[in-house]
């Protein structure tokens, strides 16, 4: 039986909703936003600060923190962030059971032989009416909404990049991929419960 | 419940194996090499020339048949058994229930709404030890078996391209995808059939 699983996903998937439902199911610990408020604590930033930067990509800050060296290097605030990310996933998985959604935990664990779960919805028209139904719905129109998935994966690719030095969603580097346009979320979360009892 | 289930693999990684262990758990149709002849009896091929062809790049072949369109124009071999094998692989899965390994049937048959199911192996050193362990292993040393798996993958993907139009191995494409060096065989069975069953 996996003890630790993995899920990563596309903007707008249901990714979330698996991982929560799979932890219920399972009787797993589920970390997610859980994260945030523990690098917060850390790292001492405002958690609406790290939820902007823990998942994005990180290219744009790095040529300040590139001259600093000279002068007494010092970590940017984001690859602070960053660190605390990896220390306190790591710390996690040790406590036991878990799934964990997003943030690179795929790679960070990748000695401890997670399942990984990578969610994803084929169908564009899916991943708009999910947007269009989420509470925080902050009234987009479809191309906006279309614009904004698109520029959030392109986000979590470029961050998952940085940290890890693989490619995003390529399927050398996850052991399951779930359509969600195809596959409803129960039963997704019944796929994956048979996968990890392997 | 879906009675038409497309099963994409790449090479080596068990696919043809899921493909007809699922067949059977479900009592399903199973259409792998009998699609060969088939196509075999409707053109009058010989099935090895068949097998070389059925499912490799046809774009060598081109430049010829290109020529000929002045002259009064007449598909290649390679033509006539792709256009052939879109026939069959229609009119089979018109029978009823069944499960097809390859030969771009995921987009043949598109409008009856399959289940696209990948098959891969992440780790190379597994598809290594089943091509191995083949019946029909020719004896290879592990470097020349490395450069099979890549060249008949490379071959795959280029075939379905020049079919579809589409890229093999992509997401957008299946529906779900399923990694032989983590979860094995009877798993990926299991698993497959929840989906069916979605």
């Amino acid at each position: 039986m996996k003890t630790i699983i993995t899920v990563s996903r596309q903007f707008s998937s249901g990714g979330r909703q698996v991982g929560k439902r799979l932890a219920d199911a399972l009787q797993y610990a589920y970390y997610d936003k859980e994260i945030v408020g523990e690098i917060a604590k850390q790292t001492g930033f405002a958690q609406e600060y790290i939820e902007k930067y823990s998942e994005k990509s990180v290219t744009r800050v790095y040529p300040y923190t590139y001259g600093a060296t000279f002068y007494g290097y010092k970590d940017s605030p984001v690859e602070e962030i960053q660190k605390a990310q990896f220390e306190i996933i790591t710390k996690l998985a040790q406590k036991g059971e878990c799934v964990i959604v997003g943030r690179c935990a795929d790679y960070i664990l990748r000695e401890q032989n997670p399942l990984k779960v990578f969610i994803y919805a084929s169908d564009m028209a899916c991943k708009i009416e999910r947007c269009k139904n989420k509470k925080d719905d902050d009234g987009l129109n479809e191309k906006e909404i279309v614009k904004q998935i698109s520029r959030i994966d392109k986000e979590r690719a470029k961050y998952y990049y940085f940290c890890t030095g693989q490619k995003w969603g390529e399927l050398e580097n996850y052991n399951l991929f779930i359509d969600t346009s195809a596959i409803d979320i129960k039963t997704a979360v019944e796929i994956i419960t048979t996968a990890a009892s392997d």
